[in-house]
């Protein structure tokens, strides 16, 4: 393999994202010189974060370059090696995502061990994805027992992480995704109450039917009305994780914040912000919990597949219409 | 005295409140029955969480009722003892604000040593208000060393003594109040960069010129578009913590939250709403740092006094209008 073809930031987006915002190249990969090693791609992530970094802004993750290959997770295996830590076969993690293969220094990518689950689960739940919903239900929210958990965006792939191990340990779980499909993938996962937003007219209603008594701990991955609905459910000491905040990444013009802000004051709620890069020290914890739940079936996981470099941008654009189920994933080979 | 003045809700407030919604009445005292006092007021306060009060709504504070007389914050003194507990003269910190006298349980109201303090200190900067900010900067904020703090609502009871807390700590700290005596005040009691907002157009810029590598603390008196200028400057894992939002209490219409609440996630901000009450056991701690403080000449206050109980909704409707530097009170006697 010495030609691959490559997603190029063609135009920077403004409002939502097409098409013509990414091009494809096609690039000849040279053999691995000392310390380097050539790596095949089987599989690359596509993240709602990664929105932001179309944008020239200085940001946690630094923006992607004009006419220059994006970059994100991706799985792929070694197929030379000039490197005596990898050889030929082994699978290894990188940022090296959003092209079919690279030639780059072996210190610069992660080798992969398993551990008998598919190697594109370490792009979604034993990966990135899943140590966000760990360090945030865990660490940012504080969840303690007795608490009632909201999830937003709960069918994605943090999100319906989030509801399983809020679930295995013990938790009253409400969860809101959109449309009848992922309601159905909520329940199957344990949720008590799932909450198919498309349908709802009034948020707050649709939590208190499902938790009467309020809220303790909101995880959210969409802002705007969700997080409206969270502060209008939260009981007193209620601790909100904010992880995401998809409903507004692709707004013109800023939309408005939550109108009943205030209601941090008399609640004396908590709202935290986080980036799962601050809380990598959890990771092995993260990944012995996993493990367990996984064994005991407590963690199921979902996918929504695209197959083909040339349906990486399909892929990613398919976030904000909530085409996926679960972890939105590329497969490459 | 056996006849006392009591200020009413006369009928709740449509956005502003204005005099209307007030009413003045005379009542006759009782003489104190077995275990009761009669005590003359001789200060009352009003204070901007009293507004919510004025509305119908199930929150922290119990509703004002209509017809009846309010209540708030009151020093007074002993004028009749039917209880071992207090005698003639002694004075007493109670809830039975906003009229003239009152005869009640001797149990409902507390014995104040003013340790040499003017009394009506115990209803500002050794009080209520004192504890608000004492708790707030050190304890929700958690404030801690080489943090630069900004505080809004700054020339006010909890703001100016937030900016002398953190200063006696040695922070660099920004503070914003409207209008040139305000800005005087803050200068006097050592803020750093002290902003005129009514004179400025663009308050992220205004932070950013006392504190160009941006703020670690912010405590927010005001919320509205102090809370973005906050949300803009705020450095990695900032804290906030949310006191009031005066600048939308009164509010027909709940106006739009801050358009950039997503930078709660890139730099992993904490936001926390808190009312002093859940801090009372902090109350010795801070006794013992005020009287230090006061001693060492690092605290400093200010009162705006209103004269007379027919005054007291002035007062009180002075507080939106940004009338007092420092803590509004009403002289009763």
């Amino acid at each position: 393999m010495t030609t691959v073809k490559e997603i190029r930031l063609k135009s920077r987006p403004v409002g939502m994202p097409t098409r013509d915002n990414f091009e494809t190249a096609t690039v000849e990969l040279r053999a691995p010189g000392p310390g380097e090693v050539q790596v095949k791609n089987l599989w690359m992530t596509v993240d709602p974060y990664m929105r932001g970094r179309m944008n020239d802004v200085k940001s946690y993750a630094p923006p992607f370059q004009l006419g220059k290959v994006m970059d994100g997770g991706a799985i792929g295996q070694v197929v030379a090696s000039n490197d005596p830590s990898l050889k030929e076969g082994d699978l290894v993690q990188s940022g090296y995502g959003w092209r079919e293969g690279y030639t780059a220094p072996a210190n610069t990518v992660q080798k992969l061990d398993t551990k008998g689950l598919p190697v594109q689960a370490f792009l979604g739940v034993a990966g990135m994805p899943g140590l966000t919903a760990y360090a945030g239900l865990l660490r940012v929210a504080g969840l303690k027992d007795g608490d009632v958990v909201f999830v937003s965006g709960a069918a994605g792939a943090v999100g319906s992480l989030v509801c399983q191990i809020a679930k295995a340990k013990g938790h009253k779980v409400i969860g809101s995704a959109g449309g009848p499909e992922k309601v159905a993938f909520l329940k199957s996962i344990g949720v008590d109450h799932a909450i198919d937003y498309k349908a709802e007219k009034d948020l707050t209603a649709a939590v208190l039917a499902g938790a009467p008594e309020g809220i303790d701990v909101y995880f959210d991955n969409v802002g705007g009305a969700h997080l409206e609905a969270a502060l209008n459910t939260a009981r007193l000491f209620a601790r909100f994780a904010i992880c995401g905040m998809i409903s507004i990444y692709n707004a013109t013009e800023p939309p408005p914040g939550p109108r009943n802000l205030a209601q941090l004051i008399g609640k004396n709620i908590r709202m935290e912000g986080f980036i799962v890069s601050h809380h990598s020290d959890l990771l092995p914890k993260f990944v012995e919990d996993l493990s367990g739940w996984v064994k005991e079936g407590k963690v199921k996981w979902q996918e929504t597949v695209f197959e083909g470099i040339d349906k990486a941008p399909d892929a990613f654009l398919g976030l904000f219409s909530g085409e996926n189920t679960g972890k939105m994933l590329v497969k490459l080979a």
